[in-house]
């Protein structure tokens, strides 16, 4: 529902808003944990606009605000977003307009508000929130596709695919907000030729490109949430990458799914782009009539409508030589969350369907989002077929898979036609040696 | 290692704890988090003695102890336990011992803390701590090979099986404490011979008779755990109901582990039983000649020692109808934790091999212990033989799989010649019927 927070002609006072590729355009106004850099401060919200954060903690005190957005602003000046994202929809749209009043060209509020910007460049991040449970999910077909051939060449997709949107449950304990950099995981490791597995560090290390999904209000165990009210459950989106181990998840993952190979490390973007701030950029989501037709617990016509996002996920790799050499980083791939065989309200219905309960600040992956052409593979392996062709990056330099010392920056923006372009910012994170 | 708290010739001064078969004498000393039931009091840490349990709120404030007693009792005094577990060893041995002194007949604290008592039957409880990230792991043997057969007739058992400590990622927010009901899950079913799934509540209703092991002090990211050290991060023990839907987890289970099929709910028992209560009741390890040797990353002198647990595991089922009758619960079955094919040790230290954090509070999940004889199975698609043979119960009532009122009972219990007995209490739970 496109409401006047959403008007492409919203301009702010906050002016490095207003540029044209802002990523935080008063129209966005995503949502952090953060804390000026190396000091002690407490953690606590923060709202992007611009190169600079609006600190809810100040923003709380400053006088500007009132009612039910004043009692958001209260919520938010903790470490973690959860209690916030427990209020629900009708306080994250109260709390989004009065933040869109204040921040806007003109506004009365101004002089309230400056003193509670913090730039971007001087701030940390956290998490931003308690992720209780994460759940990982496999929605690209073009990924399941690609992985099942490399790991059951004569089985690629399993007739489940189409009916399911299969799941499973991740480690949330290593999840970690974007600059986590982390050490090549050990484990054991089975050559297809080899008789015996052995103990080595990880040879083929992948990024996943995936979209994170932040659930808000939670259900009670037993109470399932139906594909109409799916929505009203998510807080917003997030860029996020699986780190996986393809040669420790190829011993070890039968019969009871990858495990060592994912739960070393995980990283989330800081900035959450709220579910609202999102409705210019829904995209309709439609099912081949030679696949199966979604069961009906499934199956809602606002599903069809605009279940899917059309949000473009763009990879790039910065080695150690070209940090080095202070070169750019080089394209690995461009894919958009659009291609998902399966929507957000699906997972979130299905997820919930016998009974189980989410929480506030449970985070769902998408599972990695490769398009329809190589070219939009969202993971090495894809990328370089199982490891079989080299990839060739801007400065010559080659892969397979990731090497010590690489950093692997994800982005992710919504641009469309009348509408104003937002952005997700980036996740970024670096792999370092193995001890 | 044994020390004056595992003496069997220790006698209380709350008498009920010098009872034959108590599950809760002054050697065991087990930590809950409790109320009295019907009341809006906090919820705060108890430790069970005979059929008392004390209050660990008010025996800090009894003037009874000091130094690191008195520190650990303080952060008992909370609704979770996760303070007191990430104390570490050296505090929970502290504590251990000033209650076993405290609580020993003859102790000059008796007028103490005698108003600290309150009775079992008196109190309510819940889940012992925050539960952060719950691993399930798959450490019977038996079990992997009975319900290998039945998914994969022509390769029950994988050939990672005996390598791996196999794992994979549970559920924590639908995990209660003993007394929990739920509802009949539904899901997707897909009969063998059916085209197409179908929606309906889960006709294959499963208890697994598992151990749950609760981690004390955690790791951080990138530090592994080694096999030497595993042992001091281990809180306790407790029993463990991990339900599952067998129908829904036969369509959905591939290739990405069980999802659905087990995480509508899970229980707990109140009681965590101390890794040091334990001590007398440890078991040799050993892998058979035959098998593959473990790496040595899963290899120590103490493992195979005594990194075994010889803990007796009974299932009892209560129908609706028994319930009406005031019949008492049928028998199902008796296993041992000392048949596990992997190590507690081995488990801890191969979630961590890659750099995983594991955190206070954690659990893990022992995988269902079947024994190697069928009576000896700790689940109904075991005794049931796939859901092919029927089981009679006492009253003479069948059963292949769980019919809504069904109640299932886990029991626990150590018994050795020259050591006192200790209990787990129970963990019960009820079926109710689908919506």
């Amino acid at each position: 529902m496109l409401n006047e927070t959403h008007n492409p002609e919203l301009t702010s006072w906050v002016s490095s808003a207003n540029e044209e590729n802002t990523d935080f355009p008063i129209q966005n106004l995503p949502f952090a944990i953060f804390r000026r850099a190396g000091t002690n401060e407490s953690f606590r919200g923060g709202v992007a606009i611009g190169e600079e954060v609006l600190d809810l903690a100040a923003a709380k005190d400053s006088g500007a605000f009132d009612g039910l957005a004043l009692k958001a602003l209260e919520a938010c000046d903790s470490d973690a977003l959860n209690d916030f994202m427990a209020m629900g929809k009708e306080a994250w749209s109260a709390l989004r307009l009065a933040l869109s009043q204040a921040l806007r060209s003109g506004s009365e509020k101004q002089t309230l508000l400056e003193s509670c910007l913090v730039n971007q460049d001087d701030v940390e991040y956290s998490l931003p929130c308690r992720i209780g449970d994460y759940t990982d999910f496999y929605t690209s077909i073009y990924h399941a596709t690609a992985v099942g051939s490399l790991f059951r060449p004569d089985n690629p997709l399993l007739p489940n695919y189409k009916w399911i949107p299969i799941g499973y449950h991740g480690r949330s304990s290593s999840i970690d907000v974007s600059g986590q950099a982390f050490k090549r995981p050990k484990g054991q490791i089975k050559a297809p030729d080899a008789t015996e597995p052995s103990f080595a560090p990880c040879k083929r290390l992948d990024y996943e490109m995936e979209v994170g999904i932040y659930i808000g209000k939670g259900n009670d165990l037993g109470e399932p949430i139906s594909i109409e009210a799916a929505e009203d459950h998510v807080f917003g989106l997030c860029l996020f990458n699986d780190w996986s181990a393809r040669d420790i998840q190829g011993w070890e993952y039968q019969p009871l799914g990858p495990f060592l190979a994912k739960n070393f490390a995980s990283t989330v973007s800081p900035w959450i782009v709220t579910s609202e701030a999102l409705a210019p950029f829904r995209a309709s989501w439609t099912r081949d009539a030679a696949d199966p037709q979604p069961l009906d617990y499934l199956e809602s016509e606002n599903n069809r409508a605009q279940g899917g996002y059309d949000i473009e996920l763009e990879v790039q790799l910065e080695t150690e030589k070209m940090k080095q050499a202070g070169e750019p980083a080089s394209h690995l791939s461009l894919s958009n969350f659009k291609h998902s065989y399966w929507t957000v309200a699906q997972m979130v219905t299905h997820h919930t369907v016998n009974g189980c309960n989410l929480m506030p600040g449970d985070m769902f992956g998408s599972g990695t989002q490769s398009g329809p052409e190589h070219k939009e593979a969202g993971s090495l392996l894809e990328l370089s077929r199982g490891g079989k062709e080299q990839i060739s990056l801007d400065n010559g330099e080659k892969r397979t898979f990731l090497e010590d010392g690489d950093t692997v920056i994800m982005r992710g923006w919504c641009a469309r036609e009348g509408a104003k372009r937002i952005g997700f910012g980036e996740v970024t994170s670096t792999v370092i040696a193995a001890d």
